[in-house]
């Protein structure tokens, strides 16, 4: 088995992007969502997997701690019945293999009292984690010195003081790339068509776009933010209300655009795997969403709507907001047909040929150029021989 | 993997029928039964796997055309959520990518008008398909130039005018081989000694055969017809009533000839994958049947019993004995020994050493006699690469 | 594939118990127990799979035979069917291939009487057995020459006349090797501390022992009888009943031995696979138990429970001791954790790195002084290729 997964031989036909491609398990040394922080109480522990690494998380006078989920001695995992011994460590329920949940350290080993194991030196690895907007973020990489701002990993806006974020999290059965893919195609608005999400907050929504000569997307980077690739729905996108068969029109959609509400403004894609629809569903939120990598069939979905509020009486607001209209409309019905075709490239994308074969046109560009932008700019590919070391 | 599935170093063992064992996806170029007619209403679709290519069917006018069912561009299955907007074309639900039945050709993207995919040379891969009594028959294959006569893949006496013919479709979980090795072998009946079918219809069904020293089989072939092996219940097939172990007589069936239907007369298998037991289970039936390739551990068993009837009252006559005798009696009572045996020869083939290691017999000889001519004139061996080409 | 499922470059790594590693499917030309003696009744039969060997057995006048379970022709197991017509002989279901069960000779072929395939050389492999204490052994390798004694395979006082035995098997989804190093590993008593046997028959168990400079292991095995290593509970073992995390005390267990039955006084493996904890759990109780390789991730679970009974009454009162009482606490209760252990682990080593990364502290000496005995002394490691000869 390749170390990344992926037959060489195909990894040498692909142009321009094949990091991308080899990343199967995603990109190392990069922030990425994967706990709401309302799922981790204190004192408490949860379990997750990212990037193919079995991870385990617990939360000491409010602060979030996450470790490799894995004991040095026989490679269990402690999530398989967490034991919290001492306030600040991690006790293997096997043989009581002692970890300090702040640096990974073995201190103990409760069955062996003053063993040599117990050398200063062997720990489990650790994660950094940072919370931001109700999510817990890890840092999947090596704790070691330069740990980048998560703000050069998530969307612009996103951190913003005033910006209240709402987020719901699924596990969806496609490799996070079809995730990345779907979310930023701006020709698959095709499969919502009839989405009531349309009618529910009226939207003029086209059946696709039709190709312009000028290119509509840009590279986008501030020296502390992210850097990412934005599709601009200014004059160099071209609706399309009417869909043609071999010169027979065979659906129309409205595309009468009077006291109707005009979104999304720009559609952008950053690194490493977060999406931002901006302003959507409503021209007062963003949604911004993730298709974090679990491991090689897996992603985790993270969808998070976000809206500027004054005060906790705005705030209150938007939580009602969110639950009695967006969570149903825009995550569930609106973004379910999503994680269905994600499944279907999955399918399609299953023996790695298709990354050779595919037939992209002109409407994916600027899915290449964030193939291209993310091949360049990613701080590592994760590897089998990561996840052992 | 090897591009056909089947370790090189087992195919560099196999004497005289290696093309046979490589063929774990079946042969190329043949047709093959995959549907029956009645499934396939005027403009609706169906999907099969033949061989290991997806396939989706729609009847236009009454003509059944066949398409790879998988789109250029993601590599999605159509048939997840078929869209037929236009007569003579099927368009992918995810972007609108659409195609024509009649050639494959990719004719219009509905998400982008005037799009430069469009080119007039892309399209997915068409199947020719002929109907013949109550069957779609696909032609996997090359659509190119000289296309066979479906006659040319079809036991003979299949396509005669008079024939009317009863068919029954289910999959097996067993490589299409097992199929035919279980179909042709002579000495398989053993385990239908108890079948109800025999006191049913008044038959005589030995427990086997004692080998003989002259050769009851021969290669058959004409011109416009298929090429077979055929075994002749004749003089120099000894039946055998008698078990004996170690001398000693174990087990006995009846041998009294006196007034029961003695059939059959042949048993013949003809390229690709189709039997011919004439007569069966009647005097005045034929039953051919055929183990179609679906994927390396799957196929397709296409059961069918011909009777020669005069006219439409001879036919509804016939439909109506199908339905109150033989579909119980032959296909599921006395045929449900068969796919069970398959399956466990699937098993004891599981890792293809078997191809080397098994201990064939006498009674074998016109299985190992259609697995030398299946060899030599098989067109095409069908490999992973033919998927993706 | 490699011929013992290993990665060869794994097996490079491993230092002093290269032929452990590579045992994933057990180590051949051993005895193994694998049937309970009361579920194979007189002309019967019963199916098992041993070291990834498929086996068929028979009671014949009291004797158990076993034959390789798939039939020379077909590769077919013929405990599908089971067909037994002639006292001593086994029939294949699907052509009647028949066999002698005394030495696997092909005898016959139903139905095909006088077939050259018959020619007194042909037949399926035979495997030794022998029954002792209520168990099934069979001997995994050739019946040749030089057989070795049970003695030299199960442990010490097993076979003792006045041992009266109880058992019970069970599957467990770990590879057989994790449940030698739970089962012989000193510390892992970590996870039953809050065990009900511990108050049920007033035993002290503490959380672990404390690293001793003085070995507490001991080589044993004598000219007639088996080699293993002996874990000794003298002086050289120091319990600990304190848990320590960085000089705090967080759990703590009675330690008060007044009045408390002191068990085990050793605890020894043998090889192949056999543990044995003497006494336990009761002082006039030894517990032996076996880890008996069935596929490279299955082992059969094998309990037994010895007590020295003068007679009949004696027999069935410990009996109905075992059913009452050391079934459901020592058995059920107390080693329920031990499965779960095994099969926690079987995730860790999933891959087979782990025997490389794992970190083994002085407590597993003895399960080291185990593998390399193991490695030394065994008879042979099982491979593929030996389930195809």
């Amino acid at each position: 088995m390749n170390d990344t997964l992926v037959d060489p031989a195909i990894l040498e036909k692909v142009r321009g992007w094949r990091p991308y491609v080899e990343a199967k398990l995603g990109f190392r040394n990069h922030w990425y969502p994967i706990l709401q922080s309302t799922n981790l109480a204190e004192g408490g522990t949860a379990t997750a997997t990212l990037c193919g690494e079995p991870l385990i998380f617990t939360r000491l006078d409010g602060v979030v701690y996450c470790l490799r989920d894995r004991c040095l001695h026989r490679g269990v995992r402690f999530s398989k019945k967490p034991e919290c011994h001492a306030k600040g460590s991690l006790t293997c329920w096997y043989h009581g293999y002692t970890y300090r949940w702040r640096d990974g350290r073995l201190t103990d080993v409760i069955a062996a009292p003053n063993t040599k194991i117990v050398d200063g030196r062997r720990g489990v690895r650790t994660f950094p984690v940072q919370e931001a907007k109700g999510l817990v973020f890890v840092f999947m990489g090596d704790a070691a010195q330069a740990l980048p701002a998560l703000a050069t990993d998530v969307p612009p806006k996103f951190l913003d003081e005033d910006l209240h974020v709402m987020s719901k999290l699924r596990i969806v059965r496609s490799n996070w790339r079809h995730g990345v893919e779907n979310g930023f195609d701006t020709t698959h608005i095709y499969i919502h068509r009839e989405s009531r999400l349309i009618q529910e907050n009226n939207l003029v929504l086209p059946l696709g776009f039709a190709p312009s000569a000028a290119k509509s997307w840009h590279i986008e980077e501030s020296p502390a933010g992210p850097v990412g690739v934005v599709e601009d729905y200014g004059p160099n996108v071209v609706p399309a209300f009417e869909g043609r068969i071999e010169g027979r029109t065979v659906l129309k959609v409205p595309s009468d655009i009077e006291g109707k509400n005009l979104v999304p403004h720009t559609i952008s894609m950053w690194l490493p795997c977060a999406l931002a629809v901006d302003p959507w569903p409503d021209p007062a939120t963003i949604q911004m969403e993730w298709y974090v990598p679990v491991d090689a069939t897996t992603h985790l979905y993270v969808q998070t709507l976000g809206k500027r509020v004054a005060d906790d009486a705005g705030r209150r607001e938007f939580q009602r907001e969110y639950h009695n209209r967006w969570e149903h409309y825009a995550f569930d019905e609106f973004n379910g047909p999503d994680i269905w075709a994600r499944e279907a490239a999955e399918e399609g994308y299953a023996s790695d040929h298709h990354w050779v074969d595919e037939a992209l046109f002109e409407a994916d560009e600027n899915i290449i150029a964030f193939r291209r932008l993310v091949s360049e700019r990613n701080r590592g590919v994760q590897r089998l021989s990561d996840l052992r070391e």
